[in-house]
């Protein structure tokens, strides 16, 4: 079924160290509506820059607030940093094709090859590499499946930054490995929710057997930085400055294919906050949003935490405990929880503001996938790729290879590429579920949405 | 410290595709004193092709016992599934040598870019196929951490081979991801000693709490191959085919190696039943034999099992149950388990007869280290490196750390090379107990030695 020429195509294909891209592309330069700012809740103004400095490192902040440089220099530091993992490579499923007898091309940008087992050391290495400079002495953070907790960890171990990581207190109990890891590379990691913050004390007395949920550690975290001196707050998602960062992805994809003289027909990325989404279309979405090129562009999320699909697009808070700032985005409400027998990650109750406008305005689409179809599609991917892949990533594996079984049906040679953001080494408990076959698909219904839903705060006036 | 023509170097060098080898290096053809052949312990007589074809595919045993030919052909399908995760980066360790302040250059070869999180699938995916190749329904295999495991179970899924595989009990108990991983990939994972086999039984009977070992799970394996129609027992190391397998860790290394004009001093690699260091010093040790070139070549074994260092150079068995063929090896006994607290891996009682007849003929340096200086290794490694390594590996990387700080004291500034062969991601309980500083460094004193190698047979006669 495939051609000679597909046959020079290399399995992998790595670009040199030198070509390591020396600027994150922001994505926001080149769309026509900006995603809306972040309000203050008291005021409902667009947050400042000094408001913002409360929380965040100045550089970023910078970052954050930047809709107008198409190009931001990735500092000399951060790029030795990643060159201990990157350029990742990128694949040609040649196995997978093989197995669903199809004419599509599969491609797939991998960004597992490091401990922290994701893209998340991305934005890790940049944000820690920010704190340093301005002459913090730490940073805090929140962790759900301990992925972002990791690449923090490693950032810090790296550049000697105290690093605090509050973790969702049943992730904490029921993934002691990645807890271990987080503390071989000297981090804290404290249970959350926990009596060390004033927010953790209050939920934990209201609810004293509270497993805890990532909305609520972000509180605490936020909480912890700002009653300590010299910390600053990071968070792995969502925000702008997260997504600029990850643009690292698809600009190495992008080179990568090029270097093949391949142009993909569609991209594919699954989207719990959308970093690495965001990072991976960035550039392609540069091009369709300049009227350069045409892509279709799929973002994945799971059946049980629909924030595209069934979301609301309205300003929310980014935390359970509503100490943030208010960020429009597709959002099922800051107080949604996914079932507790989701196993498979991308729990975040909001979006990406950058993707939400993205999706508003009709560049992307979105797919909600129910989690026994995404680890069947994981178990193949597995089996003939020979890599396990974090259940995050394989919402993307599910949607890449629905889209190859429909070129199998038409016949059509599409050209497909997926983010496999990491491995699912951490993961186990969940593949076990699998394996046992004891998983559930529960899907939220309508009346627990719109339950949800009414927690959204007052809206700004138009 | 660093020279600007080091910077030239990049932090990981890959191999393209297409200089993947295309054929193993056997160093037994290079060796003047030949390994000693297995021996029939009915008969004291060399074990025939047909004696071992009850228990190994054909294809393997006359890779086993051919001691002439230097080079033999990688078929293209192994080739193939190589490039799903080879060839392997060789990384330069610019962090490592900046943290340790060191003269030397440090390169390691890392083969842990795969689901088996080691380089066991080198060997797992050959014997698989010759399996395949032959017309069997299957294999059996033992496994103690898993890695060997882990790689069979990949392999075998890939081509549709069932794979049957007994865990030291232990380890099923105390790594149940391991055991999923297995599952995952659709193995059969029986924890050793089970009551499927007449041995198992006699084991249970005899001592009803045990928690198994690699021997006794060895023989398990061997029997219940000979009891099932259409299988063959596969072995992950220690074998002679084993070590021409992994031979392309050491051809990749050496061609990475001269691509960028660099030269080794020392090559390193940690020694259980020697498949890893086998491979990486193949070629260099061909070299050696053959008095082209000189390296130093360092043998690191865990002081808890320390077969080289302190154990008897003589005939024994391979497996617990006696039911194997015996291998002249550097041997502790095969009744040999190292003590409880030893978390490191490395815990087979004899050494590859290969390595054992270099190591007897003064070809390879062995060095023993206790395993919390392995783990303040480990640690440091993945603090600066960013990979969390293997307990296995980490035994290369303190003596590797170990060399580079001589060359910091005398100002040489040597050329170290050593194997990391896998990742540490299963290996989370040994972290933490490290983490929590309740390791133990117990080294079996020479009475307790001296009881174990009384169990070896009678020697043959000289």
């Amino acid at each position: 079924m495939k051609t000679a020429a597909d046959n020079n195509i290399p399995y992998k294909v790595y670009l040199d160290e030198y070509e390591l891209p020396k600027a994150w592309y922001n994505v926001r330069a080149d769309m026509k509506n900006k995603p809306a700012p972040l309000l203050n809740p008291g005021t409902m103004e667009p947050m400042t820059a000094e408001e913002l400095s409360a929380v965040f490192c100045d550089e970023l902040i910078a970052q954050e607030l930047d809709n107008e440089n198409r190009y931001i220099p990735i500092p000399q530091e951060i790029r030795d940093f990643y060159k201990m993992y990157r350029p990742s490579p990128l694949v040609r499923a040649y196995c997978l094709e093989e197995k669903l007898q199809t004419p599509a091309k599969i491609y797939y940008k991998f960004e597992g090859n490091n401990t922290s087992g994701s893209h998340k050391l991305n934005s890790a290495i940049a944000q820690a590499y920010y704190a340093k400079n301005q002459g913090l002495k730490g940073v805090t953070t929140e962790t759900g499946a301990g992925q972002w907790g990791t690449a923090l960890s490693m950032a810090c171990a790296y550049l000697g930054l105290d690093c605090q990581v509050y973790m969702v207190k049943v992730s904490y109990e029921q993934k002691p490995f990645r807890r271990e890891v987080m503390r071989t590379y000297g981090a804290s990691v404290i249970p959350s929710p926990s009596d060390t913050t004033e927010i953790g004390r209050k939920i934990l007395a209201e609810n004293p057997d509270t497993t805890g949920s990532l909305g609520c550690a972000i509180s605490e975290a936020v909480e912890a930085e700002v009653t300590q001196e010299g910390y600053r707050y990071v968070l792995g998602s969502v925000l702008n400055q997260v997504l600029l960062h990850q643009s690292v992805i698809g600009l190495e994809t992008k080179a990568a294919l090029e270097k093949i003289n391949v142009k993909p027909d569609i991209i594919i990325g699954c989207a719990g906050g959308g970093s690495n989404l965001g990072g991976l279309i960035g550039p392609f979405m540069g091009e369709k949003l300049r009227g350069e090129a045409d892509y279709r562009i799929i973002a994945v999320e799971p059946a049980s935490c629909p924030s595209l699909t069934r979301g609301q697009f309205a300003y929310d808070f980014c935390d359970t405990g509503k100490i943030t700032p208010l960020a429009k985005m597709y959002t099922l409400g800051s107080g949604f929880i996914p079932s507790a027998n989701h196993a498979g990650g991308l729990r975040y109750h909001g979006m990406s503001p950058v993707l939400s406008q993205l999706y508003h305005d009709g560049y992307i689409e979105a797919v909600s996938v129910e989690q026994t179809a995404v680890f069947e599609a994981a178990e193949l991917f597995a089996r003939c790729e020979g890599l396990l892949p974090a259940p995050e990533s394989s919402h993307a594996i599910r949607a890449a290879i629905d889209e190859a079984l429909k070129c199998k049906e038409t016949g059509e040679e599409k050209t497909i590429v997926f983010g496999l953001t990491g491995t699912g080494y951490f993961d186990l408990v969940a593949y076990q579920q699998f394996n046992d076959g004891v998983m559930n698909d529960y899907i939220p219904t309508d009346e627990e949405l719109a339950k949800y839903a009414e927690t959204l705060p007052p809206q700004p006036e138009e």
